[in-house]
């Protein structure tokens, strides 16, 4: 019998981020990328997202390694969720791992021996495979996709990709090996999908250096520039300019603390020696002399930015004659908190810079152009789009239709979903069944603890209860209109619980007292609070974690 | 004494949407605009926003016109709840005037003689000032700016606008007149920031034509576009493409066919006779034969495109072959749910094409540089940027003190917000004070009836109540997991509405269970579901309007 494989997704295709991927030889199952998505306000009291992972607890055979593509969090985040279903080690290339090391740290796994640093052109066997791994480039470095050498043929994983022609590190994307891989015959190609739905080619990370050498040159106040905490090509453009215009750069949250320092141990990010200051050192320094890179640049409520827009970071105070600057785009329905931060920056009298006033921000992920050139250059047998919503994996499919229809040997294009199974065998390749997927909601904030809270574990939602705090804020003035009230189900019905609610009552009162009117007036920023308040309450207290789903009613 | 003049935004200065300006001589006040905003998922239970008209029922004289620049909700949405302050005309051109008077008749009020339609360059008497229309180009027809002659001098209101070289309508904007009253003098300009920050100029509506001739061209079924209702422009590019491509036309959603009636009875759209269709006709007609026009491109669960992506719609059915067309741009708040549509309508296995695939749609807001050239064209001695949120108020303000830096004569550049009294004197201008301003919350949804229930009135929530129903659903399957509940506050405590609580419980499930999997799987659409089906029953049985705010728990 000629050999088969089967190629699942639990996540990742039907939506962005948590992406994952299980791939089965006859003897070997091999997973490729361990992503998390984060929640919007659709899934209160929820902080992230992972896929199901009913499936990959039961497939046969058992996993026997984890093959990550890059360090970000919607495809390494779920590394710690997925790590006591592997039987084997964890491959990545050394800052993919080095990210990965304090996720499990923090989940108290001690990865031993089991992370296995790559390079692009290596090849690692397992079982009867073998995985290879390619370079690529997004928008930070040390990216690779992979080629799984399996019995029934080889496929190629594109993880996330664009072509970038002038990478800041000098690495440049593999062209030769994807051609000589097409060249070769490969049995299928799963190619990232994220910008199908832009035209031409996406520009190199490079772009945003002229609009910001602009922005340095007629900045006199403090600089601020908010990015994700993994945009370390961004980071090194912006302290080489920190350098030539002879400002200190402050690493601000501690997401951009841990990356940066991560990126320079390994050689990904060059730091002059003395140009780096703390937060703390800020407020002793001239405006004109300082560059902040700061977390937050999604509207997180409790993040660096949002605290800096309303006048409560404890370092970081930004004022006229300042720039703060939006250095990444908004996910999807961010776009709201985003706003509100920035108009509190503009109150504060801040020059506010975004994409669209400036070329600050450039995306990762390859346009229109660049996804066909993937095809081409890989002409597989079999083509599946994943990374992106049903739209644009329909879209992706009937481009490819299209990029293919000339060739001579025709493309089988196949439009998969989370939890379709994919099999190849010797009657070709075909979806034969579907296996559980969906999404497991994880519950994390507050404390930063271990995030082994499960939603799906709870469903009648009697084991933690349910939480609806409602108050009425009067938009004009911010204060509290009427009885705040704290409404529950689910919880004990004894003594006790009725004494914490009393006081629940109490603590809204107090958190809404104690915000600062910007805060009060920002429904984002006060349900943040709320949430995370009443929940650390509820938790010391009762060893409980409620549902937390703030109601404000503005009058 | 030198005549004085007092100019007061309600709405518009520091939020999208809901803009009115109260503008007083020592003897009349004039109130420009009366619009509405929508309410996003962060006001919960809320349908429409108007400003706050306190300063209104008591500024001092009386309001005695109301002048209309276009017939935008956003401008003209809050009328009837305006219109019992004005002692005197409601001046609009016939479009405005047309889209203006149904919704008095909604609300029960009879306009009598005083709408009274105006003609860009004509003047009429308001006390002792005098108004002016001046026409200008934006998304639909009949859009006008204002200059009001006052004792204390001439101000330009410009409405919203953009510079369209190309109008649709043939109707030019009136570059000539701005430049007259910029000539003779301007004492000050209020200036439409929507786009200050896109640079360059907005393109003409004309633009979208070339997209949509490919889209007729290489679409084998159905054609559905969703546009705004007010988008008459389109609606005539998209007509006269059906007409040369041998399309029936139907205009499906209430909004589509109100406005296009609207528009065709006052000359502002051709329809060739027996071009169009009911859209109870669809089903009988061959796919390459239809053209729907349809409401809903943002998202609202309610409206026509919703109900067709879900396979909700009575008429109209989209499949394989069929293409859809987003003509409208995402309003920030409604990416997801729009998102959301796409993936359904690319399931069935439709063509989704919207902006960034093709120039399917063009903004109706000038750009940085059509912003500049109205600075130039009027060169006031105080400029007041309005329509925006802070930021973009702040960066028209900026770039507005970089435009006006050479010129002879200094310009004021000043920054208003919602409430901020702007005062004219013999002693200059400045803000004097604040007055009371803010938001009006308006719940109208499930009827269709009177606005009248002003959450503001309600203060304590013990009126009329809070109900949050709360449901867990199986993402998977769709089904309930669990007991839904229906958690209250502020009914009354007797055994009548015990039993409606029970009931409400019955009927939650009921409404689950006869959702189809899409809906109930998408957490937008089947919350207002069983929004609007408590509020019905409540409303129905106890005569009582609960706040009702779903918590949909997905496991």
């Amino acid at each position: 019998m000629a050999p088969s494989l089967q190629v699942v997704a639990l996540g990742g295709l039907g939506e962005f981020g948590m992406n994952l991927m299980v791939v089965s030889s006859d003897e070997s199952t091999i997973v490729i990328d361990a992503g998390v998505m984060f929640a919007g306000p659709e899934l209160p009291g929820v902080d992230l997202v992972i896929p199901d992972l009913t499936y990959l607890q039961q497939c046969s055979p058992r996993p026997s390694a984890l093959v990550l593509t890059h360090g970000h969090e919607d495809h390494i985040g779920g590394v710690p969720h997925v790590w006591p279903f592997i039987d084997g080690p964890v491959y990545g290339t050394p800052l993919t791992l080095a990210l990965v090391r304090p996720k499990l740290e923090e989940h108290g796994i001690n990865p031993g021996d089991r992370l296995i640093a790559v390079q692009p052109r290596q090849r690692v066997r397992i079982g009867d495979c073998e995985a290879e791994f390619l370079r690529v480039t997004h928008s930070m470095p040390d990216c690779i996709a992979v080629a799984l050498h399996t019995p029934a043929g080889t496929i190629v994983h594109t993880g996330d990709f664009k072509i970038d022609q002038t990478p800041i590190d000098g690495q440049h994307f593999d062209v030769h090996r994807f051609a000589q891989l097409g060249s070769a015959g490969v049995l299928a190609l799963f190619a990232d999908s994220t910008n199908i739905d832009r035209k031409g080619f996406t520009g190199s990370e490079l772009e945003v250096k002229d609009a910001f050498e602009e922005i340095f040159t007629t900045t006199t106040g403090k600089l601020v520039v908010t990015a994700f905490a993994s945009s370390i090509y961004r980071m090194q453009i912006l302290v080489d300019l920190a350098e030539r215009f002879d400002r200190k750069v402050a690493f601000v949250g501690r997401g951009m603390l841990e990356t940066s320092q991560a990126a320079q141990r390994l050689g990904y990010l060059r730091l002059p020696p003395g140009r780096i200051v703390r937060d703390v050192d800020v407020p002793n320094m001239a405006a004109s002399e300082v560059l902040c890179l700061a977390t937050g640049s999604q509207g997180e409520p409790m993040a660096a930015m949002s605290r800096i827009a309303i006048d409560g970071h404890r370092h970081v105070k930004v004022g006229p004659d300042d720039t703060v600057v939006f250095s990444a785009r908004a996910i999807p329905g961010n776009e709201k908190p985003i706003g509100h931060m920035m108009n509190h920056l503009a109150r504060r009298g801040a020059n506010v810079i975004y994409e669209g006033i400036k070329h600050v921000h450039v995306s990762g992920h390859g346009s229109e152009e660049e996804l066909k050139l993937m095809l081409s250059l890989v002409r597989p047998q079999h083509f599946v789009p994943i990374h992106g919503e049903y739209r644009q994996l329909s879209r992706h499919a009937s481009i490819a239709r299209r990029v293919t229809a000339g060739v001579e040997r025709a493309v089988k294009v196949m439009l998969m979903e989370d939890g379709d199974v994919l099999r190849f065998d010797e009657t070709g390749a075909r979806l034969v069944e579907k296996v559980p997927a969906g999404r497991v909601l994880i519950d994390a904030s507050g404390s930063g603890e271990v995030a082994d809270e499960i939603l799906r574990d709870r469903r009648h939602l009697s084991e933690d209860g349910l939480l609806v705090p409602v108050v009425a804020i009067n938009k004009q003035t911010g204060s509290i209109e009427g009885d705040p009230d704290v409404i529950s189900r689910g919880l004990a019905q004894d003594a006790g619980s009725a004494e914490l609610l009393r006081e629940s009552v109490q603590l809204l009162s107090d958190v809404i007292q104690a915000a600062s009117f910007e805060e009060r007036t920002d429904q984002g920023l006060i349900k943040e609070t709320i949430r995370v308040e009443l929940r650390r309450f509820f938790r010391k207290r009762s060893g409980r974690r409620p549902l937390v789903v703030p109601v404000i009613m503005e009058v």
